[in-house]
């Protein structure tokens, strides 16, 4: 089925807030077979919107949308919604009920203007929402035209999207439904585009009538193969097929599929071969060991970083010899591996990641320019270090880095 | 002046991609004095983009479109602007030169397909594009109707939009542009949004005509005063009283406006004071150190850090004694102090920031439950330590601790 979704909020069009509630309503909606055959944001104006709602239900019969739904700004979508599918709004009990309590809960009296946010159009269902004060209304005319408001907070669209929407939704589609566009992605990190598409290139013609899509990113460059309106059992089965010949081909550096964050690859790899970690970072500056205990469950295997930013604390913490420093310089392939020995004596583990680099803006010489990073992994007494010079800002260097830095110690692992 | 923005990708509605663009437009368009009064996001299917493109067209008479230039779907946006604004496609020379240029750089022989990406709506301005392959396109016809092609690559459309649309744009207004939307955030933290409205609940009425939005997020609460179309003189002058304002009723919990971040407040204040900073760390795992090596120079201030996260090295980097970790627990008030005196002989700093707590899932009991975060703060011999019980999800409860820490440490330098 088709259908448009309607974000409203001047704060978007203003660009103070990034529309993140967007992207996760394509990716729920296409999993649920929807199709989002077009998206438009508009300023909280009644006109506005009342004109976007009757454009887009005209389109395609189905709208929902996205904010305009605060406490303050209540009754704007609600009233302009009730207009054009030609409800009356109407008093529910038990949700005005729910808006007293929360004033009683506060102790303060409810001004008289709060009982609106408890008027719904006539014969809507009310979808609640236990996340905030407002809840999401499924409204539906005669003629079967359909119009969905949902709160803006993303936490609370969330919550009532998959609880409330997305099973109504399949259920009125039947069995069609699962006729859908499918995806996966096969993440890549440490290899170009470029270099990349000479590996894979020539799978992509083979495949077809599935789609391939290059989507390169600090972190690396993501593989996405799409399947359009195949059997769901068809579509499983060629996807399987093509993202086992993509992973082949980009060699060891795939290294997961889907959402897959190589952080958690990484300490999925280290618990299985029962190994410890301990990091010591230096112009990643925490970054590494930041990811890795994003992880629910880390403190099994990760035990410890040290964010060496002074060169005293690599001597003092890392025991990196005075002499080293002095003679190869704190980017150096001799300090980033007395920085990974340093580390595995400190934290007592098998495992180690270090890193050593100019992330700039300052820092850089013609010998050593901007980007040059120096990365080490360490497993029971092997070290590998390699030097790579990234490019982009401070930020985008620092995490090309811990990247690195993560995917050095997993191919050590893996491919020792 | 009034505009529409078309972004076009299927990438966009599938939510296989975030649309940073469109809040980065919306901000610098506001700047410039130009109003979006809706934003549309279609697929890459030629029928859709050209509806779309009319549509815009017809309500404001100027379209910017991002997306649907790459060297694949090059010619469809373009194609189905040339044909509403009644161009030809007509051969660019340049542009063709730095096509051939680019092919024989890679040393391939250029297909001649290649050949589209140099046509260009007749009459059309070509905005160089240094930074990618396609280049921006500015075309108006004989009506005064503008639609300007910018590509979808992020890095792109900012440098086109910069450097070329947004002096254009200015200078096609005249005077009048600068008679626009203006707006100023008073940045908080360490306060609940309607403990905030307690204290500026009030301002809200006395600044009007301009207006106050509260906008609450993990990192704390942002005031946002806006000035609609007012003379720019006059808009500075009311936006700084009531932003003035707004901060002496914060009170010490505003810590900076506009788009300041906590952690470079805070290495900007231990900088005047010739402070130098070490951290140490444990359910934040690097969050702290990582935000402040985020900041340029950091290294003149911050030493280093040690990411504590298995109890072994709260004892063997921290010296905390084993008997305040048995007596006490690792979430404690007195694990906590241990730890920030521990971090201060270890990176002989005077200042130090010490977190330790609970960030789930696992892990929390009824007496510290998921979300018990003890913080410290130390600044020469005083300690000042703090519990707080965060709500929110693992990564949420790490986010806020690690600003928690930054704060207090701030309110102690300054507030001593």
């Amino acid at each position: 089925m088709k259908l448009e979704v309607l974000t409203i909020g001047t704060e978007l069009l203003l660009g103070h807030t990034v529309d993140t509630n967007a992207a996760e309503l394509g990716r729920a909606l296409a999993a649920a077979g929807a199709e989002i055959v077009r998206r438009t944001t508009v300023p909280d104006r009644p006109d506005v919107i009342r004109a976007a709602v009757a454009e887009a239900l005209d389109r395609t019969g189905f709208v929902i949308t996205t904010g305009g739904l605060g406490p303050t700004r209540d009754d704007m979508t609600k009233t302009v919604v009730a207009e054009l599918l030609d409800k009356r709004l109407v008093l529910d009990e038990r949700l005005l009920a729910a808006v007293v309590e929360r004033f009683q809960r506060m102790g303060r009296p409810m001004p008289a203007i709060n009982r609106t946010q408890a008027q719904v159009p006539e014969g809507a269902v009310v979808l609640p929402n236990p996340r905030g004060t407002a809840p999401g209304l499924w409204v539906e005319d005669g003629r079967g035209r359909v119009v969905v408001l949902l709160p803006g907070v993303p936490r609370e669209m969330r919550g009532l999207l998959v609880e409330h929407v997305l099973p109504r939704l399949v259920e009125r589609q039947g069995p069609d439904a699962r006729r859908v566009v499918q995806s996966r992605t096969v993440r890549t990190t440490g290899v170009s585009e470029s270099a990349l598409a000479e590996r894979v290139g020539d799978i992509e013609a083979e495949i077809a009538p599935l789609t391939l899509a290059y989507l390169p990113s600090v972190e690396g460059v993501d593989l996405r193969v799409t399947a359009w309106a195949l059997e769901p059992a068809e579509a499983e089965q060629r996807i399987a097929a093509a993202v086992e010949r993509l992973r082949i081909a980009a060699d060891g550096h795939a290294y997961g599929t889907d959402n897959a964050d190589l952080a958690a690859v990484v300490l999925e790899t280290l618990r299985r071969g029962r190994h410890r970690l301990g990091v010591a970072e230096s112009c990643t500056g925490g970054m590494i060991a930041e990811r890795i205990t994003a992880i629910p469950g880390a403190s099994d295997t990760f035990i410890g970083g040290v964010v060496a930013y002074a060169d005293v604390i690599k001597t003092a913490a890392l025991k990196v010899p005075l002499e080293t420093l002095e003679a190869h310089g704190a980017v150096s392939e001799e300090t980033v591996r007395a920085m990974a020995d340093g580390a595995q004596r400190l934290f007592s583990v098998d495992c180690t990641i270090a890193v050593t680099g100019i992330a700039g803006p300052g820092g850089g010489t013609p010998e050593k320019p901007v980007g040059t990073v120096w990365l080490a992994a360490r497993v029971h007494t092997t070290t590998r270090a390699v030097k790579r010079v990234f490019p982009g800002d401070r930020d985008e260097i620092r995490r090309r880095a811990a990247q690195a830095g993560l995917d050095l110690l997993r191919r050590l692992v893996v491919e020792p």
